[in-house]
């Protein structure tokens, strides 16, 4: 059975797998006060290229996501997400369980707009309402759909303008950085959002995600955050060593274009089979819509999400490559396609 | 440098950490929904002889901690712990953060009594106070010390009569388990208490626990709030697939006899050295008494905690041996010493 | 200037007022263990035929709201609203801060309909979301619309086929009872609910809600849940001496009769003027479109809230009547109409 | 039976009670924007002399403490309070309820020292253990004894050095005002403290307390907290109009003076009838130390609390006076006594 499921069903890329047993028996400080933990922030720090940005390696992006929002807001303080954001759907209330509301502003295609925005804000008047304060998005989007610059530095002017934080979820963000016609960098994110986080888990890693706060004094006391909510590992070295490597020359970015390439072929062959995709995406997700027949003969051979049903007869599934996918395996769906 | 400082230094123990490296490509589903998974929790249920037990795998042993208590008791119900117990000194408040107080007990030398426990639970008179509904122990204690298979019935009636469950903390299980004169097995724990977690990071696996629900009711949710404190991996198989290797025939023992059997040699070397011991321990952690001058002298040799100043000019440091720590380590430290 | 603001802009009705007048100095045990506060729970659990109720008094609709809610879900678990519901809009994000997402339903002029219940359910499939155990409404809604016995038992239904508790907020339940056409007695709230709460501060008391627990083992606890939020009064008998005055022989249906006749005569005469209404309601609420210079006019003479922009030059006003509402203020309000 | 129960068995004093029944059908604007929450307000910022000083008025005082602390500390710092403090033993867990800790100091007669609060500090050492923030202390203390100026002058500079809070729990502070030897007035409270409130409840009010934040920048967000929390009243007038009557020229100090000396006569009565006080009060508290029989002969006559046992066959009881206690009704206790 081949999968093309979700990005976390296996383990490392081998460059950190190496690593990890490398660097397996040498003892170092434990709770992430260890030179590879030190090293592998100072890369991020200068890939985005932002030298007082202040980076914490955290153990999954639910954990991250709560955590941030909890460091940041006052109790009385929500965030705003689109309605597809994955702090609203899928985390099981965590958000909430730190006190925030989160509130919900239509999306376009996953991404949300200064106008939804500036709307959701100006609902809430006064002290009867939460107050929002920090506007939550995903790149790439839960949808595989991606911001440019220009849409993210609007979203950030209309913070700016209503006084906003914004943190931005990068739990695929190696493919988002490779993706064709993605003009927006580590560095962007660097400038234009409060916090933000470089995905681990979905992008070559065991386990685990960078944290970055650009502006160190938001930073102020998140160690006791961390700890509090039970995001400091032990052996917090073992984050450390796994970005180390990952961040090294090109590592974070090969394996991004390489699950963005396998979509791509992906798309164009479901696109030549006839068949057309929920959403034009880039990144190392896609949404074909098939006919229900056709869906059940390819579950014999091939593993992946129904994702929604389109209207009678015919649904959408989700495609995902990653790191480990083969071309073999997605030439051997587009055969079954055909 | 020789590091007596911690028993979470290192990566893995070398049947983690090759178990990992041979399963690395292989694809399984996410969230620990996989075999790897199924099979370690198996082998739990078989080594606690406890068929029904439900166990999850979670990431370290704060989170652990704020998951069970946040899980058990209602808002209004606190949990009680020793003094020393590790959620009332070093978990940044992890539990009061669940929204639950911790009332303290006083301990001796780490343990609780029936005694402090009744008294503390009858300080509580009515509605205008938290309802005690938990009682936390640590097995091996903080300090080193183990409850008796009579010490903990003894506590395990008291919770049955006052109405509380009773949860055992087993960050260091493994010295425990392996500890000279030790009468309390992992089936012992699943008759006795209401939860229990068999701690992976300090006992040879890179990360992670494995806790143990032995009344499968009590375990209702859980999946739940494990996911909304951030404490479920997206490639949850990591965890099985490490528990399925310490918990093959024999291989937790034999780390925790290991660790105990150096800490024993340097027990016996710094009493023959003239020194005495703070508590009488029998895992992996002692606390000489040195004078200060020594102290000063090991340091330059030597990484290890300084615990407590004793009294003028004399003080307790903290030696911990782990599952890498070598024969010539402990040869070293007592040649130091004489 | 005549206001039609708001049912809590005086003080109570005479009635209380003389009753807290005469027992001022009368001493009784602290916390609402007196011998009014029994009386007042009696008085209740006869009005609604349920001998076996628990009854809490408490100080406010938003404090009772998030007691209740905090009381009986588990941390997980979440309460399904409709949009324009009050723990929804205007709470400050109450409901959150206990650590609860409130899960939102598109509503019919403020009501649930078990359709849309349903489909909200589905929506929650596993561990990765929320769990609904909760329906919250209003009767009357926000939107001063009723629930009628039939909607009721059909919500009460689908609370039962699908694990849900159901909790009604009657911050205006006078109005409710007396309304035209209402066929929902106290007695059918306590049949169909699990939690319900008559209000007192908009239905002629100083401040104070009576929260009924139809099925006393769901109140388990609650004493405990009260006092940890703040929401204990220590002078307890105020309320219990203010409830027992306002369910006397007709007290509580008398006001609401009141206020909706009033409100009736106002519904009317906008009728007869030419003008319509934004909701078709019975309560004492009513929600008339005018053209804007109209409103601009009446805002000289009278106190009102507006309401919504219904489409440009023309907006609905809110407008209230109160237990101290006078014919001859309803009289002039028509009389500026005209 | 005569009650020297405590000092919230009745209603509220004639001054206020009065004012609340001329005031009753007067309308103003909800949620405390009237004008004689205004009024209030201004009458107590020129009291305590801090014409900047930001006021909010709370129902309850577990509601203002947990308010208080909830809007001040961020969710990993933790308050220092004395054993005996209210927030420690009496509120439910109110404060953990909010997310934050209680740090417990030993205190002396109910009173926290600087070198126990140093001490206190000194053991919390990085991000493993909570930060702690705030100090909570009462004045007068639960045990009925005041600080000094001097006493609160110190602790003053102990929070400026550590970067603590200063937080002063006024539940009793007529009496505290009003006692013989008291040098800390409403103005010193106002240069000393970040926040504390002029209780109500317990000095003459129904119910209500007034929360002082002289520093208007900490009471930022304050309205948001207060509705969040379920601590804003409706007809929030009601506290206005309570308070404005208390502040007008005298009045709360009178019934303050009026408890005291009535509890002087108590005290002195004891101490001549050969009996001794657990400790030395100044307040409206006192706690004579008695023979069991002795008590419980009084009990027949009298209602009290027992306070705690002091030795074999003796017993400390709590006495308390109130704004309604009559000079006969000590004279009654006195005559019993002997």
């Amino acid at each position: 059975m081949i999968s093309f499921r979700c990005d976390y069903e296996e383990g490392a890329c081998p460059e950190v797998m190496n690593r990890l047993v490398e660097t397996n028996l040498v003892r170092t400080p434990g709770y992430g006060e260890d030179a590879y933990c030190r090293r592998a922030a100072e890369r991020i720090r200068r890939a985005a290229q932002c030298p007082q940005a202040e980076v914490f390696f955290t153990l999954g992006g639910t954990q991250t996501n709560l955590m941030v929002i909890a460091h940041l807001l006052r109790p009385y303080e929500a965030v705003i997400a689109a309605q597809t954001g994955h702090i609203n759907t899928h985390e099981t209330g965590a958000i909430e369980s730190t006190g925030h509301k989160v509130v919900v502003c239509p999306g376009q295609e996953g991404k949300l707009t200064p106008e939804a925005v500036r709307e959701a804000f100006a609902a809430h008047e006064d002290h009867h309402m939460v107050k929002p304060a920090m506007l939550y998005l995903s790149q790439p989007t839960e949808l595989g759909t991606l911001y440019t610059r220009a849409e993210l530095t609007a979203l950030r002017q209309v913070c700016d303008e209503l006084g906003l934080y914004l943190y931005a979820d990068g739990a695929r963000l190696s493919s988002a950085l490779a993706a064709r016609g993605n003009d927006v960098g580590l560095c962007d994110l660097a400038t234009l959002c409060d916090a933000f986080y470089i995905g681990g888990t979905k992008c070559g890693a065991l386990f685990g995600e960078a944290l970055v706060f650009p502006r160190p004094q938001l930073a102020e006391g998140f160690a006791f955050t961390r700890k509090q909510r039970g995001g400091l590992l032990a052996k917090g070295r073992l984050l450390g060593v796994q970005f180390d490597a990952l961040m090294e020359e090109g590592v974070y970015l090969k394996y991004g274009a390489r699950q963005n390439a396998l979509a791509d072929r992906l798309r164009e062959g479901v696109k030549q089979a006839g068949y057309r995709l929920l959403t034009e995406t880039v990144t190392n997700q896609l949404f074909p819509v098939f006919p229900d027949p056709l869906i059940r003969a390819l579950e014999r051979e091939f593993s992946f999400h129904i994702w929604q049903r389109v209207r009678p007869g015919e649904s959408a599934i989700r495609l995902v490559t990653s790191f480990s996918t083969e071309e073999e395996e997605v030439s051997a769906f587009l055969r079954a396609l055909s």
